[in-house]
């Protein structure tokens, strides 16, 4: 692993159809299941889905974006706290895990390994991008993966050999993201300069011309994250979770 | 970053008290930062806190853990859609973000960046421990860091020079976490496989006797992470995320 890799990550959007070897797999994996986990519970599953028919049923509830179908591979990363609930009822043991806390102990486990997951992709020479529109759809997949209850998609991540090579994404400054002791609230005009150097891009002048909207902001707001669509996101998925059973208690 | 990394982790809980210097933590926060993030908003904030007196405050609610007082770094990893909230607003456009899916966005951003950084800390030599008592207490944790509301904590990283040097911790064979194309639900003997190592342990041997119970998943069920507390912790950051304003749409 590269000393720079971390800096390095930029998400790719067309890929090889060149399969991942089954070993770097099986690596990938690995690497992912060695993240932290509460209680060395692992409350997360990961669905490999390479699968050609699986992934052409996946590809509408990601937009049928192509990288779906072009990526060899699609790992739906998943709050478990099936597994682990069977255990304990096999134990005579009470778990008492069906509840919002476990979502959110499940989550952390879940993330926390797909981020070492991708990191292991990226140092294995693949590229990876994550694909926020998973809590968009996040029912229709669990029935394409058909996940029991207690088991709920949180993201995925599609990986495989890259077929560009684009250059890095910018980020906020560091004192954009990073309070020292304690959380140091905005000033408007810090909020002006941490957002200064991309508002002035040529990039964010493109989007407002094709966009017809006088700031970046609105571009969020009214085209790529609309009240509608969120509010809709929020319901179904805070819906799909009760019926996951994460809200029985 | 040598090649093993991801798979040499595990936790360390007791530190030498030498700080970690600036430009390593500069550096660490920085591959943070670079980790994928939705829609390249970054919605969230590390709260890196060196300053003795709070991570004093700080201790009780991680139960007096003593390596929140003996690290010299605790990061509390913290959703964020304040900053992008407050940004929006002064651009006149119209965000919508205190609603669940930007609480399930601002969490996997989050985490996938605390996941970076724990990587990076042990790139550079470093040892961490994720403190799952964060969501126990975050609505206090919200108040000695002064979280604005659209600010809520998620995790906790503790970090620094290791002061012992544990091996590694035992996890699931990868067969308990991966499903290949769709989820392949257990049967009752594939569960028992699963632990059964786990469970033949020396280790497990001595919980049980100091326990006085008599299998593994009632020490997880009857002493670690019992039903009134699950409960208790449920309602509580439940309750957290509405009045921090995760929940108004």
């Amino acid at each position: 692993m590269k000393k720079e890799l971390l800096f390095k990550h930029r998400s790719i959007r067309k890929f090889r159809s060149t399969p991942i070897p089954e070993e770097m797999l099986r690596d990938i994996l690995t690497a992912a299941s060695r993240a932290s986990t509460c209680g060395n519970m692992q409350l997360y599953s990961l669905v490999v889905t390479r699968d050609k028919t699986i992934r052409e049923k996946l590809s509408p509830c990601h937009f049928n974006q192509p990288m779906v179908m072009q990526a060899p591979c699609v790992v739906t990363v998943c709050a478990d706290i099936h597994r682990f609930t069977m255990w304990c009822g096999q134990r005579d043991a009470d778990p008492a895990y069906d509840n919002f806390a476990w979502f959110l102990n499940a989550s952390t486990d879940a993330l926390l390994a797909a981020q070492n997951l991708i990191i292991e992709a990226e140092a294995n020479g693949l590229g990876i991008c994550v694909l926020g529109t998973t809590i968009y759809t996040a029912g229709e997949i669990s029935n394409i993966l058909e996940l029991p209850s207690g088991v709920i998609p949180l993201t995925t991540v599609v990986m495989g050999y890259p077929d560009e090579d684009p250059g890095l994404t910018d980020r906020l400054p560091l004192n954009g993201v990073v309070h020292y002791e304690k959380y140091v609230d905005y000033t408007a005009a810090e909020i002006d300069e941490l957002w200064a150097e991309r508002e002035a891009s040529e990039q964010t002048r493109k989007l407002l011309e094709e966009n017809d909207l006088p700031n970046l902001a609105r571009i969020f707001t009214e085209r790529r994250y609309v009240r509608e669509d969120n509010l809709a996101i929020s319901k179904s998925y805070f819906e799909l979770l009760k019926e996951k059973g994460f809200f029985n208690n």
